[in-house]
């Protein structure tokens, strides 16, 4: 794979925000080239630094009464060497949609001799384990997870770990091109191939959007990741003291972090959860607070941003009701956060009035914060997993 | 990656049909399994063999004032092994187009470090290289290359055998998805790889072809396939005197050949090239005419079809009218071929009738057949094209 190298790279404190890289080419074959005559804008990423990366990564896929042909085209795009961890909060009654996706992943291991991993999000077993191990922030009153993406995001983040891998990338159920979901496990790979530091984070820009209307319209920005990165800019240029653009994956979804980046950030509920994790980025390493992890500050955080060659075609879920629901929880997490000053939080208001998102002189909602992952007791949450892996296990033995 | 064995294969005389196989995992990764263990329906492809095949293949582009958005793309997505051809038939008067993408290919690979050829189907030097070696049967009045896909994939295929290449494959140069271009070629590697006979040929069908009117409707195969296969199924039925539907690809514009097959085969002009391709091997190597190349009904001619685990999205042009015009040619090459007996030649007229692409009582024109390459003089061919290689190539040697 060849990438383009960051054109710029904006220091906030011990944070690294990277400019966005572009893919160039999306195989770059297995011969190895005399490093000198590679042109100094590109980096290429050789198959086994991919593949060395691949192996310590699982890659998350939670999924939501999501369709099967979706669902299944998703994994088979997945690179073997990535441990395949779904999360799944789909009915279980009337129709069993957990047992169906279930039976599409048994057989596609069956098939390709690969181990993954299926949990629905209500199993009360992985409800017992955090309770056990003091995760209690993504528990409802029912004493199951909560529904919502982003807790099905951490529950799967804690297995990954207990899978002792070293990194953990998500990617939605509901993409049209496996061979697009392929380029973003390379894109995670690759990232973490350029991190100097442990404790890195790469975030995914799609090169389009295909609108499906009347014919296709390819789209360079949804409209909520352009206000949100609108918003989260300011936050930065008003901190710096020069304007920038640099973030530009506010609300990617496509996503990926080291684990030992991942326990150390504070999360948030629903939506927020991506725009959050910047948030939470910039207030614990931007040393306008105080550090929030001495070794993590030391090292620094590096932060890419890195544009996929493929188009993002995904399934379409409604319109304008949609855009709200994506885009208020996201500001909200700008707005409430400790670095956010008085003109961005205008900033922020002014676009959620001009959608009609808030009432005037209405706040946008608090989002429920859930605390850092490194403060609960991984052997406990371990102990009680490891006795159940085999029910979540989608490698069925062989007689 | 995996790919399912092929689950039935029809023999007709030395020619050897296998049925769809299905794509399974796109990047089965570097790890190696024992044998054993694997599932006696799928086959793993390793990556070396993959490689191994890619660098003896050539990819030819075949375009004509394409999107230069789409052809960049499709471009970025041809793995680095393989040898890029783009043969052009685009403007040079007015806006130069074919200037434009004579650019954006000598861009691409001074930033992949990779060689790439590219020539204009009007070429003169090319039409000279042709005429000297004695290949008339592509060239127009005006003594140059005659417009049309067919006869800039054959000025291609030689170009191929001119750099010395094995294999040939084509990719279309209006598709949306990078990462669909690179399954293609892992395609093509997969199939030779699995080839018994060194004159083999691979064919790729598509999962669905999403079809963009009102949402997205994925279509599982496209009409005019629908109708040329049932024909050439019907020709091989009554060949045979038993019914099948072997034939999935009949229309495959995605598609590639060993170049020792390439050479002995007799084609068409126009939208007949790809159903003309299987109607020369029956006449060829079905035993029912006389074998046209003692060598290769030795060795058997092996035909692959197989099902891409990406959605094809192209761009659209046209509706019924495309649809006619692509259609009728195909049926015409199935219809004229000595092979065709009675009842299909009736199908072949209802189909066209039916979809009133002739009148009644008119028969469906002959196709323009072009003589196989293996009766020019190569060597004069690679003569003068040697010389003016500089010209084609599109990777600039650096100072």
């Amino acid at each position: 794979m060849r990438i383009k190298s960051p054109g710029y790279t904006e220091c906030l404190g011990s944070v690294r925000i990277n400019d966005v890289q572009q893919v160039l080419e999306l195989d770059s074959g297995r011969v190895k080239e005399l490093p000198l005559r590679e042109n100094i804008a590109v980096q290429k990423i050789e198959e086994e630094v991919i593949k060395y990366f691949e192996e310590r990564m699982a890659i998350v896929i939670p999924t939501k009464d999501e369709k099967l042909k979706l669902f299944e085209g998703v994994i088979s795009g997945i690179p073997h060497e990535c441990l395949i961890i779904v999360v799944s909060n789909s009915q279980r009654k009337r129709v069993d949609r957990f047992r169906m996706e279930k039976d599409v992943l048994k057989q596609f291991c069956r098939f390709t001799r690969r181990e993954a991993l299926i949990i629905h999000q209500k199993d009360p077993v992985l409800a017992r384990a955090l309770a056990e191990a003091g995760c209690t922030d993504i528990l409802g009153e029912d004493e199951l997870v909560r529904h919502g993406k982003a807790e099905g995001m951490i529950a799967a983040m804690l297995v990954a770990m207990a899978a002792k891998k070293d990194f953990v990338g998500f990617i939605d159920a509901d993409n049209y091109f496996p061979g697009a979901v392929w380029e973003y496990a390379r894109c995670y790979a690759s990232g973490f191939s350029m991190a100097k530091s442990p404790y890195s984070m790469v975030r995914v820009l799609w090169r389009y959007k295909p609108k499906i209307s009347t014919g296709m319209f390819f789209n360079r920005w949804g409209r909520v990741s352009e206000i949100t990165n609108k918003c989260m800019n300011s936050l930065i240029s008003n901190k710096t003291g020069f304007e920038t653009d640099i973030i530009k994956t506010g609300n990617a979804g496509e996503h990926a972090m080291s684990l030992r980046l991942a326990e150390i950030l504070t999360y948030a509920s629903g939506y927020a959860v991506e725009p959050q994790e910047l948030i939470s980025i910039f207030e614990g390493f931007s040393g306008i607070l105080p550090m929030v992890h001495l070794a993590a500050a030391k090292h620094g955080i590096d932060i890419f941003q890195t544009e996929t060659r493929n188009p993002h075609l995904h399934e379409e879920k409604g319109g304008r009701h949609i855009l709200v629901e994506m885009l208020l929880p996201g500001l909200a997490s700008i707005y409430h956060s400790l670095l956010c000053e008085k003109e961005t939080k205008q900033l922020i208001i002014d676009e959620l009035l001009k959608q009609s998102a808030i009432q005037p002189d209405e706040e946008p909602p608090k989002p429920r914060l859930i605390a850092p992952l490194r403060t609960i007791n991984m052997k406990k949450f371990t102990s009680v997993m490891t006795e159940h892996m085999n029910s979540y296990s989608a490698l069925e033995l062989e007689e």
